[in-house]
């Protein structure tokens, strides 16, 4: 295989989650190591930073924040949420050779894929020869082709130590507050709602219903589930999706406004359950909310989630210097217990734009719960802690500077 | 001193913290450990359950569950808000003496102290002898005559951890998104909202606007000054106490109903701030209620909290046995650095439905930030993690067997 000399760039893109630092110190440890055949940029706030220029070399960078990266969230070299016109990629590639930028490793999901399909098609198009890998990235654990994305792992489990506290909470005081409502974050996929049920131990424990965006939800039959464990246990914890859908697909709560995407922006999903609980069965509802804190809990991290990303961001790294491109790597499944897992690939074009959503068998019958398929599946995803050096209490997260060895 | 012969009784009150347990943990080790004059029993579900006689003999319990509780949130023995009537004093009085209990331990905020002290006045009006300790328990942070109360350094903690993370996510995401509210416990005092501050270690990073209830909000001065950081920074993060009120003293959000006690049910300042922002300032805005997370978030709790609910709950032990009664267990602060604390004393009905707000003098001068003697004070309450027991990735947490050892 023929060595392809020139520079790297890296970049990510959309939501972070807590490890998506991991797979880019993956990516820069391993171009470090692996005698490579020049400088490794960034693209500071992904493609639209690379399109104003703002790149700089990451080799300027201090090792101790870089080898930080594996434990510090949020997007290192910060990322957003842009759709790429046409004439941005043309743009792209000029900016691509006047850098002499061979390589290119794009940190995101569905959306990223395929921007870094067609950037690979407009370098082909443009004559230059370019490796394009992409490396997964997502919260939502929505992209097909691979076991899980790394992003996943860690929220899922952040938020079952969340139901189980709050579950316990919940359970142990005697008031009017007896129903909870968790919502969790999951577009169009039900993966890091459902990981709730990763939480309970015993029929008692929460959580004890759980609404999925893979099957239309009934206000209706929700309000049945309800009232049923309330009279059972005299508490109900429910996890829900902020992106639940009714019987004619459309999101049964939306706040109005659409992303640059065109996806609808979900809220309010909880809260509009916790008032209907109120005011249809009157029991005193509450509804947590964690937000974002759902995709940045590295304090709560998995040890597996981030060693799979660090793994991946490597991988990209090591097909791209063996000859390969225009493929995302995969996480491949060998066994469930004991877990084991290896780096795959798949072509970018088959990944970019679709969405794996949870199989209708793993959702018992009533649409109300997951199966033990899904537990089987997420357990290993959740294992482990990280070490995280802690200041005054709380962790001493990195932070790389952004405006050292710019390009320009 | 005269020995009072005679069974104790322990019980929990209010909202859960994530330490309560380890203060129930301290009432039942010291008692079991100073050769005490009779059994330790607790009464399941606070005065609820004792006045239903729901009460049983903890020394059935398995000890490695009690030694447990010291890592494990939410009410171990169950709690209730309940506000007592004449009636039920002279009853519990009944109870007491049936069951020959000379010595009540009773965990909770400012209306169990209230609770306790008038069952103090209760067994004297009976001519029944008994002690009657109460040690501090609140996430808010409100006790007063005590430096601070067991309960608050772990969600100080859990909250300053997630300004900081969702912090990091803010800074880190070039979207529409650039407005993150979080909303923090805390009805009358501002100490939870304020612990937002401890996350900030520079002046670009979260949190850059803290609204508290010791002070009238003002919609007006709050989009001006969200309005400023947007344009410094380009992101604002807001820390805004659910119990924010207006010039007249009034709740700014309320859903409208009202508790036990008739304090009013809080909900919604985050999600409507959002909304303001939104549509007075057009910028898209996030939203995190962490709700009763913050009061449960045994994951990642502090160690210093931790130690000084065990060591209240012991020392109540102590006090009561040396023959003290009517009074609650304080912390009193010897020195912030090295930080040093020791155990102290308040009559029961000095701090009987008292609440301690933040000082003037702690808040910045404009009303949206507060000072360094914040931090001075808070930051020590915060130090250290506690370790869990881990099973399948998540805190294995005791239950204690509830209808074991029952007495009746």
């Amino acid at each position: 295989m023929r060595m392809l000399k020139g520079n790297a760039i890296v970049a990510q893109s959309g939501g972070p989650t807590a490890v998506i630092n991991s797979s880019l110190c993956g990516v820069v440890e391993q171009w470090q190591k692996s005698n490579a055949p020049g400088l490794i940029y960034a693209g500071v706030s992904g493609i639209k930073g690379i399109l104003a220029g703002h790149i700089i070399d990451l080799g300027r960078q201090d090792p101790a924040a870089i080898s930080g990266l594996r434990y510090t969230p949020g997007a290192g070299i910060h990322s957003c949420r842009y759709k790429v016109q046409p004439e941005d990629q043309v743009k792209m590639i000029e900016i691509f050779k006047a850098l002499n930028i061979r390589y290119f490793f794009y940190n995101g999901g569905n959306d990223s894929m395929d921007t870094a399909h067609k950037t690979l098609l407009a370098a082909r198009e443009a004559g230059y020869e370019m490796r394009i890998i992409g490396v997964p990235k997502t919260v939502d654990n929505d992209l097909p082709f691979t076991d899980h994305c790394p992003g996943f792992g860690s929220a899922a489990k952040y938020i079952a130590a969340t139901v189980r506290e709050t579950g316990i909470d919940l359970e142990s005081v005697s008031t009017k507050n007896k129903v909870t409502i968790l919502e969790a974050m999951g577009r169009n996929a039900g993966w890091l709602t459902a990981a709730g049920a990763l939480a309970k131990r015993s029929p008692k424990e929460a959580p004890h219903l759980i609404y999925l965006p893979e099957l239309p939800f009934s206000q209706e039959s929700f309000l049945a589930d309800v009232e049923k464990v309330y009279k059972d246990l005299g508490y109900v914890y429910v996890v829900v999706s902020e992106g639940l859908v009714n019987e004619k697909g459309e999101y049964c709560f939306t706040s109005g406004g659409t992303d640059a995407f065109g996806h609808a922006q979900l809220s309010g999903v909880g809260e509009a359950l916790k008032q209907v609980v109120e005011s249809q069965l009157g029991i005193k509802s509450r509804c947590n909310t964690l937000g974002t804190a759902q995709r940045s809990a590295m304090h709560f991290a998995s040890l597996c989630d981030r060693d799979e990303a660090y793994l991946t961001g490597a991988k990209a790294v090591e097909c791209a210097l063996a000859g390969q491109s225009g493929i995302m790597v995969t996480i491949e499944r060998i066994s469930d217990e004991p877990y084991q897992s290896r780096p795959g690939q798949i072509p970018l074009e088959a990944v970019a734009n679709k969405e794996k959503k949870i199989p209708r068998e793993w959702i018992n019958e009533a649409g109300n719960y997951i199966n033990q398929q899904f537990i089987t599946y997420a357990r290993p995803l959740i294992e482990g802690e990280i070490d995280i050096p802690m200041r005054y209490g709380l962790p001493d997260y990195v932070t790389l500077n952004l405006e050292k060895g710019r390009v320009n």
